[in-house]
């Protein structure tokens, strides 16, 4: 099975494109978790428990984990073992370097903690990217365009061939996912214009989109732009943090609930 | 102090540019390590106490201890606390994400962990670098151009004014450094031409240079393109893997020694 079956898989199950972000900052969490003996796995647990009926994905960004060192570490291999085995895992750690340092990464994501997908920078070109894809059941998301503000720095710089470098990017992602069917590309949902020309200019690949809600990107016009494309649309801070109270589980479930209507309102729509 | 200071006292203390790469592989070692309780550890103590008297810096590549996950990290930290602290220690793990997300990041390796600098991926822009940015005595090295054969997908490509992709990096960096003096660049010890070019358009700028011996770069030729350069050449592979016998400390220190005297001869002929 290529990854992109799984993700439709996921998809036609859950009925959701709704990729759920796990970026559980330990500093942040209500005072009344800190009397759990892991308050970043319990929470973690507590939203997962609540919201997989409805989440295609859930997405880890390793940098909350690794900022707490070892018990980090184990608090994130932990919650892997909570979600359910028909629900996509990815690995948001935008790793990128020479070859025999990624073989060491692609180790780490796919093999030992097992996540179905990961991100990855392609700044350093296909031999740095190479190593994540040797297996057509693991998924890889490399750098399109992203959310921030930054982008404007480089990802839009103007080529002497007449692209952006974000479209000589996408190019050359198509390119690498021809053999396995397992690439996809980040794509930011603060530009739906963008967004929309990369989805016509790459129809095969699945997008993993970041940035609805607390970054100020719009669910209505990612779902337009993205036009029935293949897509895990991702939302973080805007779920997890719903509530800061006891109900906080609820309260992400029912933040979740109105997200997903809205897609499959969307999805019969169209 | 800011880390320019920092590294131009290390360098002359001692009378070195040399930067072990501590990129220890637990598969590749030797089977008579496998008797230690923490083969990884124990490997880095030995290379450590037989090299501190010439290293300027170690660099760590966190790729090799992210690969076993908790037991990795803690390997790790107690290599750390084995290096004396007037040399230089590097986390390579060239993260780039949303600034938000580049604050945990930071928090983790400048201070949880308490490296002297780190390698990071320009890619997404300054918001994506800035949160490295805010300690003066803390070194963030960005990616300008790396020594992989990838190198030519996107960092060489031409842009529309006239510019490289790595020399628009470059000149972005030197604008990032101004306030605090804290950037640095990576540039690939397999292209001297292009270092040589780096080093007149980016004088205040250390270099970190990986890429000599297993990756085919030449000391001698990267020498006199640095030409005088405040600069950190990495030695990986050559150094750690010297030996596989008993003797693998020794062995690594001669190699080293070498290198240094190779370093110390050149600076005298300038």
């Amino acid at each position: 099975m290529t990854f992109l079956e799984k993700l439709e898989a996921a998809r036609i199950r859950q009925d959701s494109m709704l990729c759920i972000g796990l970026d559980t900052d330990w500093r942040a969490l209500p005072d009344f978790m800190h009397k759990e003996e892991n308050p970043v796995l319990a929470f973690n647990r507590a939203i997962i428990d609540a919201t997989k009926d409805i989440a295609c994905a859930y997405k880890l960004n390793v940098a909350y984990y690794e900022a707490y060192g070892e018990g980090g570490i184990y608090a994130m291999h932990r919650t892997l073992s909570r979600i359910p085995s028909h629900i996509i895992t990815i690995a948001d750690v935008k790793r990128n370097d020479i070859g025999k340092t990624c073989d060491q990464y692609a180790f780490t994501y796919q093999d030992y903690f097992g996540f179905d997908a990961m991100t990855v920078n392609p700044l350093m070109g296909y031999d740095s990217v190479e190593p994540f894809l040797h297996h057509e059941d693991r998924g890889v998301f490399l750098l399109g365009l992203t959310s921030n503000p930054g982008a404007q720095d480089f990802e839009y710089l103007e080529l002497k061939n007449g692209k952006r470098l974000y479209e000589e990017i996408t190019d050359h992602v198509r390119e690498w996912n021809k053999p396995k069917k397992n690439c996809g590309l980040v794509v930011g949902a603060t530009k739906p214009a963008e967004l929309a020309a990369l989805r016509a200019r790459a129809r095969e690949l699945p997008f993993l989109i970041p940035g609805v809600g607390a970054q100020g990107g719009s669910l209505e016009a990612v779902l337009q732009a993205n036009a029935g494309g293949a897509a895990l649309i991702n939302v973080s801070r805007a779920i997890a943090n719903a509530s800061r109270e006891p109900d906080f589980a609820e309260a992400a479930a029912k933040v979740a609930e109105k997200i997903v209507e809205e897609m499959r309102a969307a999805a019969m729509a169209a």
